[in-house]
């Protein structure tokens, strides 16, 4: 039975955007820290995975499912639960609630174990995830690919030494940011994102020039991040109009 | 007498740069989540400060004294307390210790009162800052200006709907991440800020161009965020070489 790991946290304003909603990325960033809390609580911690056994664990792929997002000053607790694992892949739940216990965001993260020396996917070692008490399973989340044949015009993307993390390369939370290039602020004022799927597929290691492609049709946005070397990130947002008589 | 906060924090990863210090950006962020700390258990939250008086805290300089910077999940005391005022400014400080107590950084941060419709700068209240404890003084710390005489080409800065913050302008950490702009990955592996003195000038209430001029000389970077409105953002930082034997 997979562990449940809990955690409480109340929304800084520097986690918050232009509505005073928490940003995607930041929020990925609770969550991470969460699942490093509980790796920590069952003796596992990230360090002692690099001590021992040489390994990283590297995310592939978030999908978000987002009613309501919590927003500045907000109470909110964080749920997890490494549910499962194959031979390559261990799934991670996600569950974000507010005070009165209603869901406002659940969210799928699939991990991989790399080498941290050659950088390579190895497969999952048993003795690490059963740790987390997960169910071995013989599903894969396929991951999915954005249309881009109608594609706007690229919109280049600037990679500064900041956006770097001690992986050596662009952090993860950085890209969820970077795929709200080219929005408008009205569009954000007016708008939330109701779905998001990423797909991380190539790191980027050097202050290389990246871009965006994306496509926006009706309330879906299809994007990619890109560079000379190929893709580096794939997703798909799912807009929902703010109503701004909502219950908070 | 002014009262002391002191609030008690561990670095999380996604608050670290490329060498697993932290960033200034985020050390301001935590800083100003202890302000606001400070400022509920006295009574005068920045939503009550808006409510009564219709007016917000703006920061308006900081000044950073950075011996070392924590690193990723070290644990750090932040002490704050608002030391004094006079006829516009409020001054606060924040001392940020590690475990053994041993100072790691000072910072000395400008606020001022603003009008939160006229945006307009308001002479001090006096019922506002005395809840703090702090006392009124002539002394006034001058903002400085960097020598951009012999700036480089300037470097275009990207500015993103997600830069934007509640008060509908690019949130200040931000642009603490900006003067970062076309440094070498290598630069920041070997060297670290030992002193940053930044000034805000003019908000950014559009997704205009910016771009970053700057001056490198020595060990010193002289810098600003300028745009066809002007001068957004001045600032000098001293750098030092990382001592990779230091004792952590």
């Amino acid at each position: 039975m997979a562990k449940i790991y809990e955690h409480h946290f109340q929304v800084p304003f520097y986690a918050t955007d232009i509505k005073g909603d928490i940003k995607l990325s930041q929020l990925i960033n609770q969550c991470l820290l969460v699942t490093g809390l509980q790796s920590e609580v069952l003796g596992l911690t990230d360090q002692a995975l690099y001590a021992t056994y040489g390994l990283v664990w590297v995310v592939t792929d978030y999908q978000m499912d987002i009613r309501r997002l919590p927003h500045f000053a907000e109470e909110v607790t964080i749920k997890t639960q490494a549910t499962s694992y194959n031979k390559l892949f261990c799934y991670r739940d996600f569950v974000i609630s507010d005070q009165e216990g209603q869901v406002l965001v659940e969210i799928l993260a699939s991990f991989v174990l790399m080498d941290a020396q050659t950088r390579k996917v190895v497969p999952v070692i048993a003795e690490v995830v059963e740790v987390f008490g997960g169910q071995k399973t013989k599903k894969i989340y396929r991951s999915f690919k954005p249309d881009l044949a109608k594609a706007d015009t690229p919109e280049p993307i600037q990679v500064t030494s900041t956006d770097f993390d001690q992986n050596g390369h662009v952090n993860n939370s950085r890209y969820i940011d970077w795929l709200f290039t080219g929005l408008e602020l009205d569009f954000l004022r007016q708008h939330f994102p109701k779905r998001l799927s990423i797909s991380y597929k190539k790191e980027v290691k050097e202050l290389a020039p990246l871009q965006l492609l994306a496509s926006h049709e009706g309330l879906t946005s299809q994007l990619a991040v890109t560079s000379s070397l190929g893709t580096h990130v794939q997703a798909v947002i799912d807009w929902e109009v703010v109503d701004n008589g909502r219950a908070e």
